[in-house]
């Protein structure tokens, strides 16, 4: 019990080794690593979280990466965590261009970890979430949440940011542009990076285009009742109609060379506007209610399923026993988890 | 109830507009749902399940409609589950190129449905496994999945087919292969499709070398103990170094030209194949005890899920009231998310 005290100690410290081996604790899932998320806990809060996704080849990276550069210039520390689309089979991270953010390897004050997506079920946005945390703990300023914009996994992922910047290129095909449609509605910010090709006028008109019909379907705003059974709903998976609200946040569209440095201070003080946006609007504190329901429902759901498949192993044998029976029909899996569920109901 | 009983019933008797409702409710997350599966479960696990996957502008509607095509000159009757990426916040499905398939649209052997991808955490694959459920109790002799091959929950999809077939054609760039390496790993059978185009052999070349250095990387069989430990840890949502164990099933790669048809007749006799080996094996049985624990998993995450937000509101105010605690760090979530597991640690 020592040593893990004095690991949350040090992380507290901002202590970059102790955090690197809390934050692999928390890939590998390892329970301790539990004990000392919630020893930080209480410390944890003051982080500026921006997200950034996008597809595949837009860029993230360089962008980042300049992005970083300018934090840096203005005193801030910095943290990244770059989730990795990872093979559930190799588990070995595929992308491997983060290297271009070695640039700051040297740095103490940025401190970049990636995150592989090894795990299950949402278990990629919960391990992200307790890194965010891990990192907020440290101190770090600023924290870049970097994520490929594809599954549902990445959408929750996004909406753990305050500022989620969506980056987009020209000459992607519309395929792309299709998937990436749920992404599109988190943004706060669209970049459009190598703005220096051709096209990129085109990805500018056809996200103006895009953010016109978004105001088209806005829903009148909801009453208080009706929120806590929106909040509700969405916590046990529910398709909830979102309602725009009183959306005053225009997304800004900037084109960007990320890889020049052009139009990047630029993105710094639309990022600062929307800080700013969210703290005079109280879009702050909402913010931060949704993200903590969203992260104590993960938590509780993996609690709660770990305690419901040990007293099933305990009294109708191991799991993949029971799935056999079920298998053969001579189980009823319905009937099984009712009777597991009703343990919480009482 | 009477009413409730007789779709289910109707269900079972082939009816297509209650399997429609059904399938319906299932997608609106309606409780009824569930009663309504329940009853049909026991009749199900006849279908033989095609899962189709790969990357958007692969071709897979145009596969899909000749598949069907080859299959109902077999005389089997056909169910198709087109799992669309849909925006979470819309709610409409984006990929129209199902209309593709309306060539079948009035033959009763033929039931196509598509399905968004509006639930969270998982919630996609479990009303996936429940829409195969119907046209399993349905009748179906062959039911096909298909999907487009990102992200996490599109793993999870394609793991429940007995067949997984996963489509990719040439000219794609390197990053969409780099996001489908997971689901590289689940093919049973690649496709190769628009073979006809530039590139095709390079692809064929590239799948090829990918499956010897997946050889390379065999780990040895699994001791019985293993087995309930890692099945259980998946459940869990913990990363598994999957064993490949005494696979013998070596995937066919096939250069295919769905939209002229050739190419198909092998493809369905390499399906027959697999489905052949999957028997003769024994890993047929495998496949659908591993699929059982999945489906199982999922329910019992989401009914607990279900039951602790209940008695957590009855006990300590709505879940947007307590995330508000938690945000303001006068709540601790590892502490309440505990207090609830624990009821079912007794």
């Amino acid at each position: 019990m020592a040593t893990k005290a004095s690991l949350s100690q040090r992380v507290l410290q901002g202590d970059v080794r102790a955090a690197s081996r809390l934050m692999r604790n928390i890939d590998d899932g390892e329970p301790e690593a539990t004990e000392a998320l919630r020893e930080l806990f209480p410390k944890t809060g003051r982080a500026y979280i921006i997200g950034i996704t996008g597809s595949p080849g837009a860029g993230k990276s360089t962008l980042t990466d300049r992005l970083i550069a300018h934090l840096r210039k203005a005193g801030k520390t910095v943290g990244v965590i770059a989730v990795d689309p990872t093979s559930p089979f190799t588990g070995g991270a595929i992308l491997g261009d983060r290297i271009r953010m070695q640039d700051h390897a040297t740095d103490p004050g940025v401190f970049i970890r990636s995150l592989a997506t090894r795990g299950h079920l949402g278990g990629l946005s919960r391990a992200t979430g307790d890194c965010i945390r891990v990192m907020d703990a440290m101190g770090r300023d600023v924290i870049i949440v970097e994520t490929v914009g594809v599954g549902q996994d990445e959408i929750d992922i996004a909406q753990m940011a305050h500022t989620t910047i969506v980056v987009t290129v020209p000459g992607m095909g519309d395929d792309i542009q299709a998937i990436k449609a749920g992404i599109l509605e988190v943004a706060d910010i669209f970049v459009v990076n190598k703005a220096d090709l051709d096209g990129a006028d085109r990805v500018v008109r056809e996200l103006r285009m895009m953010l016109e019909l978004r105001h088209a379907v806005k829903a009148p705003p909801m009453d208080h009742d009706a929120h806590h059974r929106m909040v509700r709903a969405k916590a046990e998976g529910k398709h909830v109609e979102e309602p725009a609200g009183p959306r005053e946040w225009e997304p800004p569209i900037l084109k960007v060379v990320a890889a020049k440095d052009q139009g990047v201070a630029d993105l710094v003080k639309n990022i600062d506007e929307h800080r700013a946006f969210l703290e005079e609007t109280g879009e702050r504190k909402t913010k931060e209610r949704t993200r903590a329901a969203a992260q104590f429902v993960a938590l509780l759901r993996e609690r709660l399923l770990k305690s419901a498949l040990s007293r099933l192993e305990r009294e109708r044998g191991q799991l993949d026993e029971v799935a056999g029976r079920i298998a053969e029909r001579q189980a009823d899996p319905y009937a099984l988890a009712e009777e597991l569920a009703s343990q919480l109901a009482e």
